[in-house]
């Protein structure tokens, strides 16, 4: 965050914003002309009517319509920046570049949400972590919405679990198993990813609202749509590739049969992503979709606990490889006052400037301005009644 | 059960009895000598002292020295019959033959129960039905004795659904699960074995014995020990090699770690037969073991209800045309009259012979001659308040 922006990437962040804005996240088209050409000679490709594709052209005509694209990824932009969030680009040392690995995903055929699985052109952040860290452990844990008290037991468990043996627990935010994933790695002290199929500024479902606002502050959200986006039904599966791609791997908890987790957990698969599958009792309807897909899916793992998991994503060598791994964490270089401060900070809640003056045996200057250090480092946030560990 | 005894096979039976009773089932030394030289020559050799293997030698010596083994198996036999049991060997027709294919068993080390899993040389039966036509269509349901609620209400769905749709359920006849298994058999009117582990005079439990008088009236009681024989602890795993190989195929429900029905079930997969497991709430510690089988051996496969079990047992084209199927059924050449007073007696529970002739438009004379002989074809039985089908 504290690299001086190249106009460069700059450009290239603007037209992607537009590209966003002119077709669906996950465009086939988009994705390849971009590939080939860049995204700001891709855009200007688009707007001058040249595309090769009759879905897309009708795509871009009709949003051309309703402004200058160029102009609304100003304002997106602006927008994102005064919501606290921020766009992030392939070019930025952050982007998680496993993502990346749904360019080598099979076109299954079967309408677009199936053929259209590219890697996303930019993501809109909200929350402290570098994505690249927040992704580099990390285990995404879904399920039902109307989830049961067994699932959601089973979910607590294990995302608890994993959150404090320092595995991010990524998921998508709805109601039931997510929920209850995000929210046990929260009060783990861990960190957890929300990865959204609508804007960052209005994640859905309302319900969960002081949860998202919880995983802005010490987590993060992430969404491929800019802000303002709607939660439309078909954005979901676009999404859930995003959650495949961008972890070790998928836990599903329960689903009903015929649910879109069998979707998400066969392109884990094709990702060559751990998919592993909870049991339950044959009397659930909410472990139906499970029991589908351990019977469909001889790459599935049936685990029944965090240690399955723990071994399962431990296995994951190859993918750890491909994951950045090079930049140090901000508090590896930390001066020895601002490490005395951060180590005064508790795991969990929060403590006022006196408080950490007297823990880290510092005077109540220094610890203040040590804060503000470690505050621009992402460290630590400020609350209302304290400063607060940011993980 | 109607074919006058041949001599040479009277003799063959008394030497596989006291075969029996000087070596566990299964030994494998008795056996490969039995299939070298027969059974009377091997006892000859026995009990002349010349016994190439020293376990057996010692068994052989102190088994000999309780009486004499001839003598003994007269007596064994002599019991049987008065008990209205019949020992069966592999050249009587009602023979199963798929218990042979457990000679094919890989000897696995680790003890003399890995090691002696050969084929039974006979094996004591009470009931009506030939053992042949009783596990031609025969699928094992099997599992925990602590079983939970959950675990008997999947049982009994199972085994009934198999009974009405015309498959033998196999079980070990035990307290929980198995006996889940026989009963929901029974109230659907269907057939139902209980392979023992001890005599078929003793059945084990006590706490069964209702049910095994219910099983011994209508379907089949089992053992390869002679009557008498105690149910110790190590039977029951020697007795588990033929539920394996008796049957198309096994359904674990329950079962906790580290249970014998891994072992079960690893024999069931070595036999070539189907290995089913049902999953249940992985918060049970009663489906511990049915998770770790499903984590461990990728030949078993999750079943959540009949469809998935009549779909793997369907499978079975190589293993059905191993079973003998050439011997015709009774009730195939019923005359017309027995075949409507067969017909009147009803699915459940029992006719008088007035109601016998009311429904078959015969006479109560006709209807009582012909009711004999159904009684002596084994296709009906008379109970104290009328006439009941035998299946």
């Amino acid at each position: 965050m504290t690299e001086t922006p190249d106009p460069g990437t700059e450009a290239d962040r603007l037209a992607r914003v537009a590209l966003t804005w002119l077709g669906e996240p996950g465009n086939r088209t988009v994705w390849q002309l971009v590939q080939a050409g860049g995204a700001e000679a891709t855009l200007a490709r688009l707007l001058r009517g040249d595309v090769p594709e009759s879905a897309l052209r009708t795509a871009v005509i009709s949003r051309s319509a309703a402004g200058d694209p160029r102009r609304l990824a100003e304002i997106a932009l602006r927008r994102t920046e005064r919501l606290g969030a921020r766009v992030v680009v392939p070019s930025d040392p952050e982007w998680p570049t496993t993502v990346d690995t749904l360019a080598t995903l099979e076109v299954d055929g079967g309408g677009r949400i199936n053929r259209d699985v590219r890697p996303p052109l930019c993501l809109w952040v909200r929350g402290g972590w570098p994505l690249d860290e927040a992704f580099a452990r990390s285990v995404a844990v879904v399920g039902a919405r109307a989830a049961t008290n067994y699932g959601l037991h089973v979910t607590n468990d294990l995302a608890y679990g994993l959150a404090e043996r320092e595995w991010t627990v990524v998921s998508g935010g709805a109601f039931g198993i997510d929920a209850a994933a995000h929210r046990a790695a929260l009060s783990a002290g861990g960190l957890t990813v929300a990865v959204l199929a609508c804007g960052v500024d209005r994640p859905y479902p309302m319900g969960n609202a002081a949860m998202f606002e919880q995983i802005a502050d010490s987590g993060v959200l992430m969404s491929e749509w800019p802000p303002g986006s709607e939660p439309l039904r078909h954005r979901f599966l676009i999404r859930n590739r995003v959650i495949a791609a961008a972890t070790a791997g998928t836990v599903l908890v329960e689903a009903a049969a015929r649910s879109g987790a069998v979707q998400t957990m066969s392109r884990t698969i094709a990702l060559n992503r751990r998919a592993m599958v909870v049991p339950g009792p044959v009397t659930s309807a909410m472990s139906v979709g499970c029991h589908e897909l351990l019977r469909k899916y001889p790459e599935t793992t049936l685990v029944t606990g965090l240690p399955h998991v723990l071994d399962e994503v431990g296995k994951i060598g190859e993918y750890l490889a491909e994951v950045p791994r090079g930049r140090e964490r901000p508090h590896d270089s930390l001066d020895e006052e601002s490490a005395l401060v951060l180590e005064a900070v508790p795991r969990r809640g929060t403590a006022g400037p006196e408080e950490l003056a007297t823990k880290s045996g510092l005077g109540v200057r220094t610890v203040l301005r040590r804060l503000s250090l470690l505050e621009m480092a992402g460290l630590v946030v400020r609350r209302n009644d304290g400063v607060a560990l940011v993980r």
